[in-house]
């Protein structure tokens, strides 16, 4: 398949030349997107350990090493400096800009980390009867597993359905394995400390709708917001959204 | 439930008394075991890298602080030092002693890792109808990604059955995510690279018995091997068949 043929990779060159830099929710069905984190090599062990501590929400996919950045089993030829299509920048756990490029953040120390990312499931939930709809971030009363400096709130995602979708998107997302895998709490909001009316990602709900259930996922961006609070000197994380394509086909790589 | 009633405690504390120096395969039914891996810190992250690019054969359960003899998640209470019944030391890459306790071993920048086994599945499958039988211990040609210093051939665990339980071997394995998953080849041994005569562990076959198949599974021995390959200073594992009990209830702890 050549590049033009292979969606996957003619997305990440259409980011690599710039001429894409708008969200990837959605665009590339069918494969796995990636949450990045990119740390100073001194802070990855800890991360690691992190990620090890709380699969639920850091799913790792793939470790670059030290000043290589190319993940080679998860995307041969790719180059995460360059082949998303909006980055983060956060300074001492400040944010501190938005970039389409990486290059010249990108240090010898630097290692990339891949983390599931659960907008790889929303297309095989559609093909089994569960619609595509508005995802919603909360932060929650959940506290994950510390891992040195890293530590602090589990961040999930929220998707509204039938009861009858709702079984359904529990048998289908437990085979995701490596992708947040199976909801971490389904129903009450509140028992997992969640406030509708102040979500990170969303428009702010008063109440779960008459005949909808409210279903949580483990989400990647847990592992980022544990980065920041820990003030780590650089971290270079996707922007909302703008995840990282894998070459890897969801309903495949899903299988553990 | 007091310790007593506790399989697995009871268990555990057996063992740090020295009153059982025996092995734990199918001697704990429904508790996960764990292979152990005990190395210093500063071989612990390409270690991490390594489990982290091989979840087949390493699927990581723990990993303690370094210094901390203590598996907080898997079994509060236990220690990695005493709480095994019997241990392999391996200096420089030599297998150099046995033992039925480690404390003297441990140091300051000790970090202990726990693989899931695939014991933990044994009592599950044979809750199916899968019978317990003997299970061989082979090399094969796959290579692992490597990490670091640490690379080797994937060690794999053989089981025969027939074409009926193979399918439920393969439907029932797969939840068990942590401790191996799915069979990662079944059929002719060859294709693998396996030689039926050579194996590690259990008599030595010509063929496979007319009306079996033969199923094989990732092996905690791989990160095992792999670190010894690569002449680690100091190693500590378990002795084959002599796993670590954990508190995890095996049916529990499968789903993803």
């Amino acid at each position: 398949m050549s590049e033009c043929d292979h969606p996957a990779r003619a997305a990440r060159l259409a980011m690599r030349r710039g001429e894409w830099t708008g969200p990837t929710k959605h665009a590339v069905p069918g494969y796995v997107q990636c949450n990045l984190v990119v740390l100073p090599r001194a802070d990855a062990y800890d991360f690691l350990v992190y990620c090890q501590r709380n699969p639920k929400p850091c799913p790792l996919l793939e470790v670059t090493d030290p000043g290589d950045p190319a993940p080679h089993r998860l995307a041969p030829g790719a180059d995460v400096r360059t082949d998303l299509s909006r980055y983060v920048v956060y300074r001492d756990g400040q944010r501190s800009e938005e970039r389409t490029d990486i290059t010249d953040l990108w240090r010898a120390d630097s290692v990339a980390f891949l983390i599931g990312s659960g907008m790889s499931f929303d297309d095989a939930l559609e093909r089994a009867g569960v619609p595509k709809g508005q995802t919603w971030l909360y932060e929650t009363a959940i506290e994950t597993e510390a891992a040195g400096r890293f530590a602090g709130p589990m961040v999930v995602t929220m998707r509204l359905m039938s009861p009858a979708q709702a079984v359904v998107a529990c048998q289908l997302t437990s085979r995701f394995v490596y992708n947040h895998g199976a909801p971490l709490h389904m129903g009450d909001p509140s028992a997992i400390g969640v406030d509708l009316e102040q979500p990170i990602v969303g428009p702010p709900l008063q109440d779960i709708p008459e005949g909808q259930m409210a279903l949580f996922w483990g989400c990647g961006v847990t592992p980022q917001w544990a980065a920041l609070r820990s003030r780590v000197e650089l971290l270079i994380g996707h922007a909302p959204a703008h995840a990282f394509v894998t070459d890897r086909l969801s309903d495949q790589h899903c299988l553990p």
